[in-house]
C-alpha cells in the first residue's frame, strides 16, 4: 500500500481513520505526528491552540498502538487525534478558558467529557482558543491572539470554539470539543466550513466545564462529517430519557430517511439574511425536496418579541458565576472590554428581569415545540452574515441601519439555546470569494438521531464538507 | 335520635359528618345552616371571612341533599361544607386576595382545587381572610380587618391563611385551603390550634390561585384533625409521581405505624424557642418514643446560612408578579405599608442575589435529603413563638436581642418551603393561659402517607386536637 501523505492522514474522516487503525494499516502514533505536524506550521499563524500537549500525545498514542496490536481497538475513537476547548478541565493541562483570570490554573481532574473521550480511546492533542470565558461569537481573544478562519485568515473564525473549529477544520486533529451558550459551536463551525452539533440541553454532561450561563450550557462536538460528529457524540452523550433513540454511528450509516417534513421558518427574518447565504439555504431546501423532504413555512410568532428578553437570563447567569468565584468585580481589569461589559450588565440586572426572561423563554419553547409537532427540522442558515474581519464589531445588514456583528452572528442560533432543542450546523456551500457557507437544522427534543439521518442525507447528496482550506 | 344542637354538628369531624350523611342521619343542609348561623354570629368579630356566599350555598346543600337521596354520596366531602382562602379563583364569586388592588375582581373560571373541591360535592361557603396578597405571616389586613385568634381575639390569628384557621376552628365549615409559601397554613393552623399540612411541593395544582412566589407556592388543607386533612388532600392531590404512595384516608385509618425514627434538628435553634412550646415539643417527643418512634439527632449544618439567602428567591418571585401584571409601582399607594416594603425590596434586588438564592436553596436540600435519609420525619415547634398581640411587630426572643415578629413566624416553617417537603402541623399543647401551641412534623418528598399516618399516631394519643375555642 501507497505511503499516504500527512495531508490525506490529517484529512481521513474518523470513520476511515478508525478502520485503518483496526486493520493496523495505520498506527496512532502517525495520525498523532500528522496531526502536530499541522499544529507546528499552522498554529502560529491561526491560533487555533492555546495549549499543545505534544509530548503526552505520543506517548498516548504508543500506548495505543501496543494496546490496539494486543486487543484490538475499543471502537472508533480509539487512538484518533482529537482536541479540546480550553474550557473543558483536563487533569494536569492548563484550562485557561480563554482568560487571563485562568492563566495559570491545572486542574487536579478531568471534565466528565475529558474522561469520556479517554476511555474511548481517543487522544488528547491539546486545548484550543477561544473567546474569553466562552462570552463571545467572535473567537477574538485579547490574551491569547484572535483564531484565524482558514479560508481568509483575515476574518473571523467564529467563537467561542473558534480554536476547536480551526483546528478541525485544518487537519490538526479529527474532532473537537466545543461549548455553546448562543452558538458558539455552530457559529465557528459554519464560518469554518465545518460540521458542529449543540445536541439537547442536559443530554452531554457539562461537569468540570467552566460555564458561561448554567442554564444555556451545551457541550457538542466539532467535526468535519456528520458521521463524525455522531461519532464523538456517541462517546459523550450520557443522559438520554427512557424511550428516546440513541444516536448510534453504525445505525445513522444504515438509517436513510424516506420522507421527512422540514420546516422553513418565516420569523427568522431571511429579508436581513446576507444573500448569498440565502441562496445556499434555499438551494439546500430544494436539494432535501429532491431527497424527499416536504417543506412547509413554520411560524414562531413570540421569537422576535421574546429572545432578548431571554438573554437577560445568560447575563445574569455569567455574573453570578464570575461574582461568586470572585473574579468579579475584584479582578475587573484582567477581563478584555467586551467580556467586562457583559459582566457589568449581568452585575446591574435586576432579579425580575432575570424572572422576565423566564417567561419569555417559555414563549419560544412553545413557538418551537408548536412548528416542531409538524415538521422533523426547521432548516435555517446558521449566521446571518458571512464572516466578518478580525476587528470588526459593526456589519451592515441588507434593509437595516448598521448593527452589531455580535448580535448578527448569534441571531439564528441563539435561539436554540433558549429552548435546549438539537441543532446542527452543517456546510452548504462557498460565497463567489469561497468563503464557506453553513446551514443549521434544529430538531426535536432528544431527536439527534432523527437529526442525524437528515444532516448525513444531504451531506451525501452534496459533499460540500471534503473540501479544505488551502493554506500556504 | 337526639337533635344534635349547632354546635355538635359543627364541630363533627368531616368522617363523622359524611357517615350521618350516608346513612341520610342529617342532611347537607343542617350541615350548611350550622356554619353559616356560627359564621353570622361570630364573624363580626372574629373577620374569618371576606365572602360569605349564604345562598349559593344553601341552594348547592339542597342540590347534594337531593343527589345523595337519589344516588347515595360521591365520597366523604359530598354535602360538607369548606370555604377557601380568598387567593383561589371562585368563579363568579370575589377574589380579592386580601388586597384593595383586586377589591372586585370576580374571576370567570375555577381554580383547579375550587373545581376538585365541587366535583368531591364540597359545599362553599365563602372566602376567608388573609394577609394581603399572601405576603405576609400574622394574618393582620389594613383593608379587611386583621382575622383574629379564637382563643384570645387580642392576637393574631398567624397568616396568610388565617381566615382559613379561624373558620376551622370555630366550626364555620369543617375545612379550607390555604396557601403556603413560607408557612402560612402551618402558622395559622399552629396558632389557632388545628391541623394544617403543606404537601410537597408539586402535588396539589396551584392553577388558578393568585400567586405569591412561583417556586414556594404550595396549596394545602386546613382541618380540625389528620384524618379531615387527609380526606381534603385526597381530593385535590393530582400529581404524584409513579411509585409513591398516595395518601388515602382510608389507607390511614387502616394504618399504625410500629416502629419509625423520627429527627431532632440540632440546627433549629431550641435555644430561641418559647419555653412551653419548648417543653410540649419534647412531651411530644417523649409521648412519640411510648408509640414506638425513636429519636434521634440530626444536623442541618447549612440551614442558618442558606435561609435568608434563599428567600431573596421568594422576594424577587412576588416582585416579578407584581411587575408583570401592572400592580406594582403603578399602584403603590393601594398596597399596605409591610407588602409595599417587600415588593420594593424584590424590585430592587439583583439578579446574582436571585441566583445565589438557587444555590442557597440547593444547600438546604441537601441538609434535608441528607438528614431524612436517616429518619421518617423530622420533628420540631411550627412557631417559635405564641401568637403576639395584633399590632405587636416586635418580639423578644430568650437569649436575643427583640427581632421582628415576621421572621420569627416564619424561621421554623420556612425551610420546608425551600426544600419543597411535606409538613404538617398538629396541635400539641396549650400554655397556661391557654393558647394552644402547634407542633410540625417535615416528611420525606411525596411521603404524605407515612407522614400522616405518624401524624394521627400521635393525634389519637393525646386528642389535643378535640379542644375547641369558648367563644361568647
Amino acid at each position: 500500500m501507497a505511503a499516504r501523505s500527512e495531508s490525506e492522514l490529517a484529512f481521513l474522516s474518523i470513520e476511515q481513520a478508525a478502520r485503518l487503525v483496526r486493520r493496523r494499516e495505520i498506527s496512532p502514533v502517525e495520525l498523532v505526528e500528522a496531526s502536530l505536524a499541522r499544529i507546528e506550521r499552522w498554529n502560529p499563524r491561526l491560533h487555533a491552540f492555546l495549549t499543545v500537549i505534544a509530548e503526552q500525545a505520543r506517548s498516548h498514542a504508543k500506548r495505543a498502538e501496543r494496546e490496539i496490536r494486543r486487543s484490538g481497538t475499543r471502537g472508533p475513537l480509539h487512538g484518533i487525534p482529537v482536541s479540546l476547548k480550553d474550557n473543558f478541565w483536563t487533569r494536569g493541562v492548563r484550562t485557561t478558558a480563554g482568560s487571563k483570570i485562568l492563566a495559570d490554573f491545572v486542574p487536579e481532574r478531568d471534565s466528565d467529557v475529558a474522561a469520556a473521550l479517554a476511555r474511548a480511546g481517543a487522544i488528547l492533542l491539546g486545548k484550543t482558543n477561544m473567546h474569553e470565558f466562552a462570552y463571545g461569537i467572535t473567537g477574538e481573544n485579547p490574551h491569547y491572539g484572535s483564531s484565524r478562519n482558514p479560508w481568509a485568515v483575515e476574518r473571523i473564525s467564529g467563537g467561542s470554539s473558534g480554536g476547536s473549529a480551526v483546528a478541525v477544520a485544518t487537519g490538526m486533529g479529527f474532532a473537537s470539543l466545543g461549548t455553546d451558550t448562543g452558538g458558539s459551536i455552530r457559529v465557528p463551525a459554519a464560518l469554518c466550513g465545518i460540521v458542529g452539533l449543540k445536541p439537547t440541553y442536559g443530554l452531554v454532561s457539562t461537569e468540570g466545564v467552566v460555564p458561561l450561563a448554567v442554564s444555556f450550557d451545551h457541550v457538542g462536538p466539532l467535526a468535519r462529517s456528520v458521521t463524525d460528529a455522531c461519532i464523538v457524540l456517541e462517546a459523550i452523550a450520557d443522559k438520554y430519557p427512557r424511550g428516546a433513540t440513541r444516536p448510534s454511528y453504525r445505525a445513522l450509516r444504515k438509517s436513510r430517511p424516506r420522507r421527512f417534513r422540514l420546516g422553513w421558518p418565516k420569523d427568522f427574518f431571511f429579508e436581513r439574511v446576507n444573500p448569498e447565504i440565502r441562496s445556499a439555504t434555499e438551494a439546500a431546501g430544494e436539494k432535501f425536496e429532491s431527497l424527499g423532504a416536504r417543506i412547509e413555512e413554520v411560524k414562531l410568532p413570540n421569537l422576535a418579541d421574546s429572545v432578548d428578553c431571554a438573554t437577560n437570563m445568560v447575563v445574569a447567569e455569567a455574573s453570578y458565576f464570575h461574582e461568586s468565584q470572585g473574579y468579579y468585580p475584584s479582578r475587573s481589569e484582567d477581563y478584555g472590554d467586551d467580556v467586562r461589559g457583559h459582566l457589568e450588565w449581568g452585575h446591574n440586572l435586576r432579579a425580575v428581569d432575570y424572572l422576565a426572561g423566564i417567561d419569555a423563554r417559555r414563549r419560544v419553547q412553545a413557538d418551537f415545540d408548536a412548528a416542531l409537532g409538524k415538521v422533523d427540522a426547521i432548516l435555517a442558515p446558521t449566521s446571518p452574515i458571512l464572516a466578518p474581519a478580525i476587528g470588526e464589531s459593526q456589519v451592515h445588514v441588507p434593509g437595516e441601519r448598521e448593527t452589531t456583528v455580535r448580535s448578527e452572528l448569534l441571531r439564528m442560533t441563539r435561539p436554540s439555546n433558549i429552548t435546549g432543542l438539537p441543532s446542527i450546523s452543517i456546510p452548504c456551500g462557498f460565497t463567489q470569494h469561497g468563503v464557506p457557507i453553513g446551514m443549521q437544522l434544529i430538531g426535536q427534543r432528544w431527536g439527534e438521531a432523527r437529526l442525524l439521518a437528515i444532516a448525513l442525507a444531504y451531506e451525501e447528496a452534496t459533499g460540500w464538507h471534503n473540501r479544505h482550506p488551502a493554506l500556504s
